[in-house]
């Protein structure tokens, strides 16, 4: 097991009505003026947003509103959020939304503490320091980034998708009511699923010895997110799966599932250049990429993709670590398209060119500049490889 | 799956050498002189006290020193560390031990915020409003008090053992080092894993339906710790094993385990009055109640017993959920047993006469002024009745 640091200070407030707590979990934090910032004009439609501003108004916040914001945020956006914060005098980010909204959100706070380009955080030029606080009012079950450290941003130019993960931008508060997500399509809950087990598929695989607690932790968490995207195919307004699978998207990304474990992170730097390229759903584009991914590292530790197949894919064990693996990998596609994600980058809906393989490869690389992977360490030609593979 | 709030702002700093950067987390939170609580000279025989103190000079941090802190820390200990904190101008509570030194911390730094008695807050007079900052080096495996909302104390006067918790005394820190825990007694260790087994178990037994990932990790906590105790029992200075452990102490008590549950409690409640009576290791002190707190209180739900019995302990599902529940608690009697812990109130090594009895009942009711439990509400009646079948 290796050294660790643990650290997970959002307050979550989960469950039915919980937003009409936000102004005072605002005021709480000391929050005077927010922007309320939010996707789509659905949490207008739905009334949310009014809710929470007579919740706001009840504890004596003012807000701006700016809504707008795209799946794969945008830098531009987040522009504009800096601009318009500071015109307004806002001194707290209050995100309503999912996991683009928050990192738009979490994006803009980092900007406000910051007298340069906050592009530069997203490129490594520079490290953060500060962040303005951010709390949020969480209306789909998947990014986590409702307590996570990460910030993921998309510069419009050269589509490149970039991520600042710091502890400074871990959210102050997520208020959790599961019955918002009721009304989300099927196919944004099964891509969240999709996030969601894929959060904690990325610490899990890992060829750390020793790490009993978060194997059984983790293990636990990915049977229930898919026992629950099962239930919701058939049952969208089941509350205890939408209640379960919105609080594992907080468990499975504030750290908890990695503790003592390496990390791999792979798929989610082979799906950011797909996001950067096609703009496609993430979770669907993690989806498409895990089953190629996993074919290719099993060899390097195939009784830990056993463990995988038998504690979470419920497989029956075989007569070789690997042939069980196999198994495990198998049902794992299986249940994808059980709930209508891809397990191929054809079945997301692409038909991608040798030559958007090269590209997304080169992206990938951060312009043959570095290599991806903690379970197996990827160079530039295991990348393109996946990538062929995953094309299907 | 009931509303929740989940909170667990410590951050935890967890490995090898992680004492070193005790000096470091002391001034991140503002301290420039603490309070270095401890409770027998083992921490100043191992040389521990020595690394801290290395520590907190290097980071340019003062301190002053209490220790002889006990098990079931006393009140007039309390009154001691805030008179003397107090006199020494201590702005930060450093807790260098188990659950005991770490509560008794926690009552100093309430008493600082407070102008009047501290026993107010656990006597249910009077509620915090503030408290000083705490962070803690562990050295036991046991109470979770490392990140959790807790405090325990005992009045010598009466042996009166009072809990205080509020969110205010959460630690700021937790530093914890497994290899601090290589040199326990077992029947230390063992009594550890029995409390922190029954921190989760408190929050398991419920008759809430729908928490199926608070389950899953329940549940996966429990198995970890049980596979860890009986390791240590031949290994004491198995890494892994005592590495898994320390992270299930904190874990089982920060409130994860009980997330959308409602909470039993009722074995805590019974051996607050033996350990305010006896003096009695805590974990020791719960594993001689639970059996007969389980067997008296299976016929209001005898499904999550069931349940318990075969996520937990591994047993093979018997005709009845009754009689699957029974095999559960027979087998987690043998998992006493075989750590070296009791199961009954003679076992632990106590004959308790009627009067004693009657007594422990008298003062578990708050003087015939409370019933105690969530899973089956337990009036004086079925107090007495559970202590009698503990008896054994």
């Amino acid at each position: 097991m290796q050294n660790f640091v643990y650290y997970t200070p959002t307050k979550v407030v989960f469950g039915k009505n919980a937003e009409d707590e936000t102004g005072a979990l605002v005021r709480a934090q000391g929050g005077t003026k927010v922007l309320l910032h939010y996707g789509s004009g659905s949490v207008k439609r739905s009334g949310l947003l009014d809710k929470i501003i007579a919740s706001l108004n009840s504890a004596g916040v003012a807000h701006v509103e700016l809504g707008g914001v795209v799946p794969n945020p945008r830098l531009s956006k987040v522009y504009e959020g800096i601009a318009l914060c500071k015109k307004e005098g806002v001194d707290f980010l209050l995100a309503v939304g999912g996991g683009s909204v928050i990192d738009s959100a979490k994006a803009i706070a980092y900007g406000l503490a910051y007298e340069g380009d906050v592009w530069d955080f997203y490129e490594g030029k520079a490290e953060p320091t500060a962040c303005y606080p951010v709390g949020t009012v969480l209306t789909i079950a998947a990014a986590g980034s409702e307590m996570s450290n990460s910030s993921v941003i998309t510069k419009e130019e050269g589509g490149l998708k970039r991520a600042c993960n710091t502890d400074y931008a871990r959210p102050r508060f997520a208020v959790m009511n599961p019955e918002l997500t009721y009304t989300l399509p099927a196919y944004q809950t099964a891509s969240g699923a999709a996030d969601i087990m894929m959060h904690t598929m990325e610490r899990y695989f890992t060829t750390e010895p020793d790490t009993q607690l978060t194997d059984a932790l983790a293990e636990g968490l990915l049977r229930t997110v898919k026992d629950c995207a099962l239930t919701l195919r058939d049952a969208p307004q089941d509350y205890a799966a939408r209640a379960n699978l919105m609080w594992a998207s907080s468990v499975s990304h504030n750290g908890l599932t990695g503790c003592g474990t390496v990390g791999d992170w792979a798929c989610h730097q082979l799906e950011h250049e797909l996001g950067g390229m096609l703009d496609c759903a993430h979770g669907a584009g993690l989806a498409a990429v895990w089953p190629a991914w996993a074919r290719y590292v099993l060899p390097t530790c195939p009784a830990r993709f056993a463990q995988f197949a038998v504690n979470v894919m419920g497989v029956t064990p075989a007569e070789t670590d690997t042939a069980t693996a196999e198994k495990g990998i198998a049902a794992m596609e299986d249940f994808y398209h059980a709930i209508g994600m891809p397990a191929t980058l054809r079945e997301l809906g692409y038909e991608l060119t040798d030559a958007q393989l090269d590209e997304l490869t080169e992206k990938c690389t951060y312009f043959h500049t570095r290599t991806i992977g903690g379970f197996q360490i990827l160079n530039e030609k295991d990348i393109r490889a996946i990538y062929a593979m995953a094309r299907g």
